[in-house]
């Protein structure tokens, strides 16, 4: 399976990803672009984006650039800096940037940003198993 | 305003916690315990609860523990590792421990559990500002 | 081998641990104790312990209470915060917790203490090799 | 003062960098580039650098591009992961990134090669005071 078919079949049972409003707007081996827009359900009780929803976006992120490669990859580790606040109506982007690629593990960087402001930094571990994704 | 009523009130402001269900079982000052019981569109691509869910619950955790002291804080670096997988059905409960409090900072350890059993470790600093929570 | 014998092997080559004066106070499977006193060449610009003193001292220990199961662990990815200075003279005091142990990861928190006061907070996730430490 | 002068004099005080035999190969705001040279009392049980060398190496290069700007900042969260092993002789070069500088925060990425091969990376939060360098 190519990085598109394998990202189709993941985020058509990703029900997470689909309450999010996410949209795949690139990937391949190692690489995607995804978006969404902040809904009123997403805030938090000082009325910005709670944190998890840009961690959310990078974490899928994470999982579609690392099983790209066509094997199953599961997250061990990540980490999130929040540098900016993300309001309703807003569309965040994540760009995701493979760091590093081995037998066992991959580390990727995932910037969000809200239009050219990054607000937020995230980095992820992935431990590569031996199952590969089949049609 | 003592924790309760801080925690109630950002609570109802606090759409995203609201959808996800999130239980407030315990909350004093530094510490809280929420809870929430893992639903169908809070699953990924591989049939499990998506790592925000437990990201969300464990940075709603640190919100309101760190935010029962009276001052407005906000996240500034968070870390999770996630260690099992949780389903459908599942109750997870997050309890929040104070390692450090100073003037301008605040780090807590938030516990994630599937039954007896630790589903993620989440470390979380936060940046309290000089705003006082009011009625 | 015992854990103390697989931490004395790993420590009578550990140049490194030697040169910080590391002390084990305590041995036993998946924890450690270890201390060091902050010597004049450990200083950083600010006149107090460089952040690689208290991060080194962790490391040990998690590399320690890691291996003491048995099996060659190696640290994936590891957090330290910062909370207070050491200075010249301080002695410094980590204490590895094991906070999950599976087939291919252990994840560990060591605390670094200067007196009663918590300086450091580190979080390291390991990958356990096959390979078995042998006398 | 300019970014050099405030690195000479933060670098003639630290005395673990020197020990460390750290070079400071660049410097500017909020950039600099960092060298050392891996020597056997460096090394750890396993024959290779200590995990604490690349977290040195990377640490000091966050404390120099952070405080090039004038104000004096101080390190609150990092993290490494650990991709490669660095062995004795080997030289290591730290390359620092500012990710985001607002009025009391930085985040820095810094990246650990050996050659061309990055063996670490590094993110770490800086907390912005409101003392100046001062000659």
């Amino acid at each position: 399976m190519n990085p598109a078919e394998i990202v189709n079949k993941m985020y058509s049972h990703d029900g997470f990803s689909q309450w999010l409003g996410i949209k795949v707007d690139a990937i391949s081996e190692g690489k995607c672009e995804l978006s969404l827009t902040v809904r009123k359900e997403m805030l938090n009780g000082f009325g910005i984006a709670h944190g998890a929803i840009a961690y959310a976006l990078a974490d899928s992120a994470l999982a579609f650039a690392s099983n790209s490669h066509g094997r199953q990859s599961l997250s061990v580790d990540t980490s999130i800096n929040h540098l900016e606040a993300a309001r309703e109506g807003d569309k965040l982007i994540a760009k995701a940037t493979e760091n590093s690629l081995k037998n066992r593990f991959g580390l990727y960087t995932i910037e969000v940003f809200k239009e050219k402001t990054l607000i937020a930094l995230f980095k992820g571990t992935v431990y590569r198993t031996d199952k590969e994704w089949q049609p």
